[in-house]
């Protein structure tokens, strides 16, 4: 029967990178995960290895080349990463990069705090015809407790919702936009797209999780010539008012619980004008 | 700027439905997502929710339907709910829904055991100008200590791996097959499937996870003629041999480390003949 | 200052054992766990490592004693560990092994399936007077939707919850026990407490949580005369009943939405008469 | 048969409360846990439920107490809680009210960033006789690349590591301290004790994690004389060198792979002299 679709590679390869500049040191801690697509049908259908890399050496390749380069900004780690893996296999066709970093704040000269869940995020897409490079925020975590409600919305025999014009709005946001360059230079450009979004999330006089995506997009688009275009994941983590009249208190958008599920999932695109 | 693709809805959205047979009980222990595509510019655009049926009616939509209608095949509740959601909302252009069904085993007439992390998944994705259907296997655990290798691989030099002809292959397969007619019938061909899919995974002469990966695949199809096309995916969850000899010891493949990181990942379609 | 109480060890040894009975296999996937207790303030106090043998090694040890004895019962191989450790580390007072393993299903001579979260666990904590055996069972979920009520509680201001004669009762059990003797033999003990608890889950005319949760422990000490006692821990995950009438709909215990947060949490420790 | 320990109560009762300072907005999320011992033998041993005050309406107290009283220092609001639930329920012999809240920076006025997994912890137990409360740190993720080392440690045949007086510490940081009063005050100690071990963790001159552990502690208690006695748990998350000699590169302690498991479990309390 026909191969469709195919691809393997190698996914959680866990590397930290420390930079010595006299006393002072830097640390990088990445996440990598390489992945092939080719004419892979022999090792498929017959069990023919003779033109399968092994997914080991994809992440001795990661570990050597993190030694022979510098690792500094991720997109430009993943372009070189992607590139090596094509020049050196001609019987692939595309080669992906994915990265995700751990952001260390500093403690000291040499010690740092990691705690936070959010990731900068970087891919190189590369066939023999070219390369696409992607930055992103994954797994950020905002809330606004004022400027957000949700109201004149279209009603159905199913719909109990209440209208309001006061509610905190939460998500973890995941985005990612396109570069209309891979050369780019992008050093300081992931820390203000971010910047961005976080300013206008937090300016919006927002109708809805929607209208508050948005928004952020056409900032992010708009005060950054090298995007392309720009995705946004907004899981909306939903923060319903307790009813407290039962103890005989009022509750005036004070006291909330939150959950987890369920959640909305708000996701689009915002593109430049075509 | 431009809205580009774009979507909405309402995920984990928990459902347990006991039908009473006489003293004899089912359960149905289901996660349920729905989503919806259309025209929604100006909610993006202008805060305009004229056409934004809440999420929180998608949900209770799902609770009302799983009392009127019997919740026995996910497929059919699945096509049950998109087409309430396509007929009562003209301004929607495409809805998905999307189950995982926790499988509870028989303790006795009224009692369960759930333990197992794998889930039957069925997705119904219904747009104005027809229907398709999709059922699946999530996270299932496997493992075979025979008939399993790795050898005659392409090296470059960065590759330091051994080949062997005896090895742990061990995976968490998820699996996800289309239908060729959204009619079903679905009662016990996922069962079905998923013998199909175990039985050939034990018993193959496996020379790679994308050999075994594709057999399975080949059985799945060829064993079931309502079944359009099948994708596999296969992390390769790496069980590396201990070396003993620092201690005096052999390890004839007897004592292995289970690791998480790095896997491979292993992906890929088998179709019918075009 | 001084230094009070205090431990090392390693955690998260992952070990599988492929033993070879002709053309069948026994697959045996363990987590363990190794502690150390002793004098170890000038470690702590002037970093003297001279009696600190180095947490590798303890997983070394494992690994080697893996390979050199039979790994059948957790419990006899726990309580190997512990006495080799406490024999070749005169500094050391006392040392605690703790196992985990996880159920691998046969699906064939050398083919296995291990989906399940439920996990048989046992710990063997020795000093230098002696040795105590625990076996347990974790994060067995388990459900009854009849024989389960909960009613006749005290209320205060703060009580709004209704009393129900018919509610669907899950849990996440966990349990542990002792043995009397560390001697064993503990083939098939395991197995067999476990049936004693699931059978009187099942069966019991529950008036709460803490009313089956002593059941069970009663159960399984008046079964096994070989243990000590019991402790069972039992969150309450709630089956929330779903309110329909807004939809013009009944729900006769027969809609439920299940929740993770906020959860009941019933401890008890069932002992033998003193 | 007889009940031993027991205890229950409510967990993962997951509270918002907004505070309004003219325009300007606090929010405080915390996770709650209620735990309630006494004599509670007719629930269990005769499913009397008439001492049982419901989980339930536990939650509903945490949701109703945190409108009528300021949500400020937590270890304030845990000491409240406990005292509400010992002076309304004579037949409780004793209650723990544990807090763990999620830490919102501020991004504005009314907008807050809230991804760390860094927790700030509280816990008082209260019984007839008095109370005692703690405060912690939970999950605080830090490492430092110099100054660490491990080396003059006992040996034996299973030995394999090899000394070293450079390598990343890394430890995700659990710290639970007593105070000597409950009576405070509470505002501002948590933020300095916190700085003092951060503090301490980046300047010293690390032998072990015993060794960088205890100077911890002994820090903060020199530090701050309110506190009793303080726990540190430091799971030592290894960070292994790479051999990159098989591609003809040397690694100058530069290159490491982060590793999960198998993991260090280092624990110790440390007190005021006797």
């Amino acid at each position: 029967m026909p191969l469709g679709s195919n691809s393997y590679g190698k996914s959680g390869i866990r590397l930290v990178k420390v930079t010595r500049r006299g006393g002072k040191h830097d640390l990088r801690d990445l996440t990598v995960a390489v992945r092939f697509e080719g004419g892979f049908e022999a090792a498929h259908a017959a069990g023919d290895n003779s033109d399968v890399l092994p997914t080991d050496t994809m992440k001795n390749t990661v570990y050597a080349l993190a030694k022979e380069l510098p690792v500094e900004e991720i997109e430009n780690f993943a372009l070189a990463l992607s590139d090596n893996f094509l020049r050196e296999n001609p019987q692939v066709s595309g080669s992906e990069v994915s990265i995700e970093e751990r952001i260390w704040d500093r403690l000291g000269a040499t010690a740092f705090e990691g705690s936070s869940n959010e990731r900068h995020t970087a891919r190189a897409s590369r066939s023999r015809g070219g390369v696409a490079v992607e930055s992103g925020v994954k797994d950020l975590l905002i809330a606004k407790s004022a400027q957000s409600g949700f109201s004149g919305f279209r009603r159905d025999r199913y719909t109990t919702l209440k209208e309001t014009s006061d509610r905190i709005l939460a998500t973890s946001l995941t985005a990612v936009w396109t570069h209309t360059s891979a050369a780019g230079p992008f050093a300081g450009l992931w820390e203000a797209v971010r910047r961005t979004l976080l300013k206008t999330f937090a300016a919006h006089e927002s109708a809805s999780v929607q209208h508050t995506l948005y928004a952020m997009g056409e900032a992010a688009l708009g005060g950054h010539a090298g995007l392309g275009e720009i995705r946004l994941t907004m899981p909306n983590r939903h923060h319903l008012l307790v009813d407290l009249s039962p103890f005989g208190l009022t509750n005036d958008n004070e006291i909330f619980v939150a959950t987890e599920e369920p959640y909305g999932l708000i996701e689009a695109t915002v593109t430049r004008e075509a």
